[in-house]
């Protein structure tokens, strides 16, 4: 198997240290805007580097993307960029007849009328329309392959395959207690994207209604975080899982509630007043005359870049899916999830927890498809695949996976 | 009387609608860096025009200012623009041998190691140490000269004059039911100087002690704003009253507390948590390439200019001393306040009330200095000079004061 990556920053650079360990793929493409950090990524791998490449791409551009692909021989395009380039990367993937796989998909657009009741155009309607041009290419897109959506997505199957006859909810839930030495205020994730997906409505589903919205950070709930990270305030946000989990599973009800914290609640709903968040550029006055930026862009600046903060942060993270429903005629209620120890990842891969647990993901996805224990064609959710592998693989990977019974 | 007015912003634009119907003055010159502002302001003025001139003028150019004061045979510089030209324009107009007014006084610097406990540069520390000179060309420097400070400093003096044998405390409260249609959020004065004084180390004065400094929103209180405006939570900020008034009035403790109210001080903790109240330049890419910009000047962009507000401006603001003390061997407790309704102030002057009641206080006290009944020489703050003569114009401009025995 050869593979494009796409996206050299933490998540990317995490992907290169995950695969270099393993055997199964013969060649990986380390793609960037910036040609220096493509280079970083493959250097920091030291004498592991011989099966990876550093090259320059623009991810918006699609005929550079599908050329690049080619030239390399490609079989996969793996995107770890922001979501703003999941279509063109999509877009290219096809047109050069690779596979396909991202950690987040194409973005909504709220509806114009009534946008905290109503979808408008949901995350990933814009590749699913198009999943009949890839079964009929007979190329796998596999979509939001990260942990959240991805690994939570896998829990969903699994519940619903072993562990449930009917399910009542799917809820995804993340929290974490990490903490960043020398800052007040320091996202151990991409703010540009926990803005886009905090401040988006948040949306629902409901057998028998569908997909429905809510305002922002509703139906605030403590749940309590397993391995010592304990209770966590977690409110409904705009995320992927809602959307595939009832394509493929059945089930009466599909939240997604992220652990943010009153603290971090409160700081977004504050940069949404004072239109912090805006991704339209207003004018100021530059050091070298007026200039025109976003307000976002200018908030990324102020933060630092999360994927450098791993030596000052500790603490764990947990993504997991909470499944409540009934098993031979009794009520169940369980909660899988996967906690990485920031210590622990960077002693082992020199990534920080997030970043590296989002990373790990695609890479067992990677190998299952390079071994043919996943297969398939279309645009297809991680939870239409078969769960068992890719919960035994991630285990052998030394990153085990729990359950706890309610 | 020939004045310089230097910033045609919101205040100074108000100065020009509230001069225009005193006699007093035979020409103003009405400067700014964006000659369009001054002219605008002078076109507004309609019939009432003929005294006044716009020009154009950069306040941080002391030659062009002085030579501006002597282009137009000027007695007077007021200075109508952010705290940040105090010293161009207080420098300029003593080499040109005028007097000069302002209404914030030159700018605070923490103390290096020990910021919110000790004072550095205290706020017009830069100013005071040149009295001298000013004294010997027998001009006067009158600083601080807005409603607060200002009208404040005159309601200290006039209180210390009148009303008390000993003072207790001095302790300026500003409070305000202002809101703004369309709006979840929109300061009804200059955010950039809000955030100065608001994130800077508060300052105290208590004799014996001397001034001193606290963390920011320090000793929160409740205070209860006359007019139907109401109880609004106040706490310590850094202003000039504290500064000004222990130099001519005796008082056993002097603070500032501003009716910020909870959510206004969350936002301010949060911009500063942030690094978003920083005025040193960050990069950021910008539609023309990296740009170098002050996340202050992007704050200050996103939201909307409180000068144009008015229209969708509804409520009162109240500037006012609270003084507590003994009189005749008896305990009392004064509120002496200035109320402005921001439906009056649009209609009859155009303007909102908190840029009104700011531009009303200068023009007051240049009608004083023009009669004779306020001189002096060298720098000098408000309660320096005889209050009585300056409350009985104030309500005679059709703006009175009150006093309030708690």
């Amino acid at each position: 198997m050869r593979i494009l990556l796409v996206g050299a920053g933490g998540v990317g650079t995490a992907i290169t240290r995950i695969a270099a360990r393993r055997p199964f793929f013969d060649h990986m493409v380390v793609a960037d805007y910036d040609p220096a950090r493509a280079e970083a990524a493959v250097a920091a791998l030291g004498g592991d580097a011989d099966r990876f490449t550093a090259a320059q791409v623009d991810a918006s551009d699609e005929a550079a993307v599908t050329a690049l692909l080619a030239e390399h021989r490609c079989d996969v395009l793996l995107n770890a960029t922001d979501p703003r380039f999941v279509l063109p990367l999509f877009t290219a993937a096809h047109a050069a007849g690779t596979h396909y796989l991202d950690m987040a998909m194409s973005l909504s657009c709220p509806h114009p009328e009534h946008p905290y009741e109503k979808t408008g155009v949901k995350l990933g309607d814009a590749q699913f329309e198009r999943a009949d041009e890839w079964e009929k290419a007979g190329r796998l897109a596999l979509v939001g392959m990260g942990v959240e959506p991805g690994l939570s997505d896998v829990f969903a199957r699994y519940a619903a395959d072993e562990l449930f006859d009917e399910i009542e909810e799917v809820g995804i839930r993340d929290g974490a207690d990490l903490t960043v030495d020398g800052y007040d205020f320091a996202p151990s994730f991409s703010i540009w994207t926990t803005i886009e997906e905090c401040l988006n409505p948040p949306v629902v589903y409901e057998a028998g209604r569908g997909w429905y919205t809510t305002d922002p950070f509703s139906e605030p709930e403590v749940f309590d975080f397993p391995e010592g990270i304990g209770p966590v305030e977690c409110v409904n946000v705009e995320h992927e899982e809602v959307l595939l989990v009832p394509r493929w599973v059945d089930a009466k009800r599909v939240t997604f509630k992220y652990g943010l914290g009153n603290e971090f609640i409160e700081v977004l709903k504050t940069l949404h007043r004072l239109g912090l968040d805006r991704t339209d550029p207003v004018t100021v006055a530059g050091e070298s005359g007026p200039a025109r930026v976003c307000p976002r862009d200018v908030v990324a600046a102020c933060l630092p870049d999360p994927a450098t903060l791993g030596d000052r942060m500790h603490g764990k993270t947990c993504a997991g899916t909470w499944v409540k429903g009934t098993k031979d005629g009794r009520e169940r209620e369980v909660y899988l999830y996967h906690v990485v120890d920031n210590q622990w990842s960077m002693g082992e891969y020199g990534s920080q927890a997030v970043v590296w647990q989002t990373a790990v993901n695609p890479v067992v996805a990677l190998e299952l498809v390079a071994s043919g224990a996943w297969s398939g064609s279309g645009v297809l959710g991680p939870e239409a695949l078969p769960p068992g592998p890719f919960l035994d693989l991630l285990t052998e990977y030394g990153s085990p996976w729990g359950m706890r019974e309610q």
